[in-house]
C-alpha cells in the first residue's frame, strides 16, 4: 500500500462524511448558510481542486497503524478537517487575505458578518462530527478524543493570538515563536496523531508517543516551510522569492538574524522592494541563519522520526504514516 | 428562598468558576489573550456592573427544581456563560457595534483580529467547561449535555445568519421571523432548562418539557422585547422612543406592518428620522401591529406556563424559577 493507494480507498468516504455534516447547516430549506460553508470547501466549483486532506490522513493512519480500522475514526477524521478548515475562514478575515486556493476568501465573496459567522457554524459541526464517534466507540473515548479536541482548539486560538499579536511587536524571541508555531501549526498534527491512538485505544504510552511524534513533525515541517518562505525555489512554491521578507513574516530565519542584530537586522529596518529583498535573503544566509535554521529543522524531524519508532507503529498503514511523514518534511514546495 | 437569595447563593461560585476556566487562556506567562476576555467580562474595571447571568441561573434551577444540587450543574452554567459571551464578541464585529455595557466594545479595544480569534478561544473555553461535568456526572450524562450544547451552537449560528441576512432583504416573512428568534433567542434558553434537567438525570419526558418550558419562555421573551423596542418608555429600556423603527430592525410588529402593506408599509419605504419616528409608531399601532404582537407574546407565555407545569419542578427552586420565568416575560426593560 502506499499513500496513493490508501487515499483512494478512504478519501471518498472523508469527502462523504464531511459533505453529509455539512449538510446540517441546512435552515428549514434554506441553502445560504450551507452554501457559504460550500463555496469554502470548493464543492460544485468548477476547476476547483479537492484539498489534500493531511490532516484527516495522519489520523486515519496513525488509527491503523493502531491496529483499529480507518472507518471507526472517520467522525473524528472529518472533525479534524472541518475544525481545520473553521480556522481558515477566521484567519483569512484577521489577516485581511483577498484569496485563497485561487478563488476569493470566503469574507471577500460573501461579505464579513456572515463569513465570520459561518466559521462559527464550522466549528459547531466539527464537534458535532467528533460526539459521532461514539457510534463505535465507548463514552470513555469519545469523551477523551473529545477533551483533546477542545484543548487543541484554545492552543490553535493561543497559536493565532501570538502570531497576530507578533506583527506589530518590534521585539519577538525565538522562545516566542517556538510557543507560537506550537499552537498555530504543530497543535493540530500532534492532535490527529494522538486521536488515532486513542480511538485504537492503544495504551498511554502509546498515545503519547504518537503525540510527541505529530508534534515534532509539525514542528519540523512549519521550520522547513520557513526555509522554504526564503530560500525556496519561486517555481515550486508558486511564491515569490523571499516572499516572508518582503512580507515582514516573523519566521525562525528571520528572528535568528535579528538577534544577530548585525547587517541584516540594519537591512530589515529600512525599506524591503522586491529590488532589495535577494540582497537580504543572502545576507541573512552568511549570518548564519539558513543554516540555524536547517539544523533546527534537522533536529526536530530526528526527533519525530524517534518517536515514531517508539510508536511501534504496525502493518502496512505504518510503512504509508512513514511515507506522509518525509512527504512532510521533505516537501519542495 | 427569592431570586436574590438564590443569586446570592450560588453566582460568586459561577463566577469564581467562569474565571477558573478563563484563566487557562494564559499562553505561559502571556496575559494578552486572557486580558482580552477578561475586558470583555468587565473584570477588574472600575464601575463595570457583572452581567446579570439569566442563563446559568436558569440552568442551575432547573438542576435544582429536578432534586439535584445546583453544585453538579456549575461546569454547564459556566459553559453556557462563556457560549453566550462568545457569541457577544461575535455579533460585536458582525453588527459593526462600538459600545456595550457602557464600554467600548472588544474589537474595538483590540482590533477586530485579535477579538474575533479571543472569541474563538472563548467559544473554546466554554466546550473545556462543559467536559468537566464528568467530575460529579457519568459519561453518559457528560456526553448528552455536549451534544444538546453543540446543537445549540449551530442553532445559534443559523438564527444568526437569518438575521444578518435580514438586513439585505426587502421582504422578510413572519415564519421567517420565527425561525431567526428559535436560533437567535430561545435555542440557547431552551438548553439552559433542558440541560438542568439531563444533569439531574431527570427521565426523557421530564427533559422535553423542561426544553420546551425554555424554548417558548425564550420566543417570549423576544416577542416581548420587540414591543418594548417600539412601545416601551425610553426612560425604562434606556433606549430611544420606537429605537426598533429608528434603525429599520425587522422585529415582528415591523413584519406585521409591512405584510399588511397600508399606511405603515408606504412610510417604512420612505426616509426614517427621529422627527416622523413617533407618527410610524403610532400608524403602526393602528394597524393591529401592536394587539398582534401582545396576543403572540400572550400565547406563547401561557405555552412556556403549561409546560412549566408540566416539568413537575419541585422545591424551593420552583418557586424561584417561576419568579423568573415572570420576570422575563414581565420585565419593563
Amino acid at each position: 500500500m502506499t499513500l496513493t493507494s490508501f487515499s483512494q480507498m478512504v478519501l471518498p468516504s472523508l469527502e462523504a462524511d464531511i459533505q453529509k455534516v455539512v449538510a446540517t447547516s441546512t435552515i428549514g430549506n434554506d441553502q445560504s448558510l450551507t452554501d457559504i460553508l460550500a463555496y469554502h470547501f470548493g464543492w460544485n466549483i468548477k476547476g476547483s481542486q479537492p484539498g489534500k486532506r493531511i490532516r484527516p490522513l495522519l489520523l486515519l493512519l496513525a488509527t491503523e497503524s493502531c491496529g483499529e480500522s480507518w472507518q471507526e475514526a472517520i467522525p473524528a477524521a472529518s472533525a479534524i478537517e472541518l475544525l481545520h478548515n473553521f480556522s481558515l475562514i477566521h484567519d483569512d478575515i484577521e489577516d485581511k487575505s483577498d484569496t485563497r486556493r485561487g478563488r476569493r476568501t470566503a469574507w471577500k465573496e460573501y461579505t464579513l458578518p456572515l463569513a465570520l459567522n459561518a466559521g462559527d457554524s464550522m466549528y459547531s459541526l466539527a464537534y458535532i462530527s467528533m460526539e459521532r464517534l461514539s457510534q463505535f466507540k465507548s463514552e470513555e473515548t469519545t469523551l477523551q478524543s473529545l477533551r483533546i479536541f477542545s484543548q487543541t482548539c484554545l492552543n490553535l486560538t493561543k497559536g493565532q493570538h501570538l502570531d497576530i499579536s507578533f506583527e506589530d511587536q518590534d521585539q519577538v524571541s525565538i522562545a516566542q515563536y517556538w510557543q507560537m508555531i506550537q499552537g498555530k501549526t504543530a497543535a493540530l498534527i500532534a492532535s490527529c496523531t494522538q486521536l488515532g491512538a486513542v480511538i485504537a485505544e492503544s495504551d498511554p504510552t502509546t498515545q503519547e508517543a504518537y503525540r510527541q511524534f505529530g508534534l515534532n513533525l509539525g514542528l519540523a515541517f512549519q521550520v522547513h516551510d520557513d526555509l522554504l518562505g526564503i530560500w525556496g525555489d519561486p517555481e515550486v512554491t508558486g511564491k515569490s522569492a523571499a516572499s516572508d521578507i518582503l512580507t515582514r513574516k516573523k519566521s525562525l530565519p528571520i528572528l535568528f538574524g535579528l538577534e544577530q542584530n548585525q547587517d541584516f537586522a540594519a537591512l530589515w529596518r529600512k525599506e524591503i522592494t522586491p529590488d532589495n529583498v535577494k540582497q537580504l535573503a543572502a545576507t541573512l544566509r552568511e549570518e548564519g541563519a539558513f543554516d540555524y535554521t536547517q539544523k533546527q529543522a534537522a533536529l526536530l524531524t530526528e526527533k519525530a522520526r524517534n518517536y515514531f519508532q517508539e510508536t511501534g507503529a504496525q502493518g502496512e498503514a505504518a510503512a504509508v504514516l512513514e511515507e506522509l511523514m518525509n512527504l512532510l518534511i521533505k516537501r519542495k514546495h
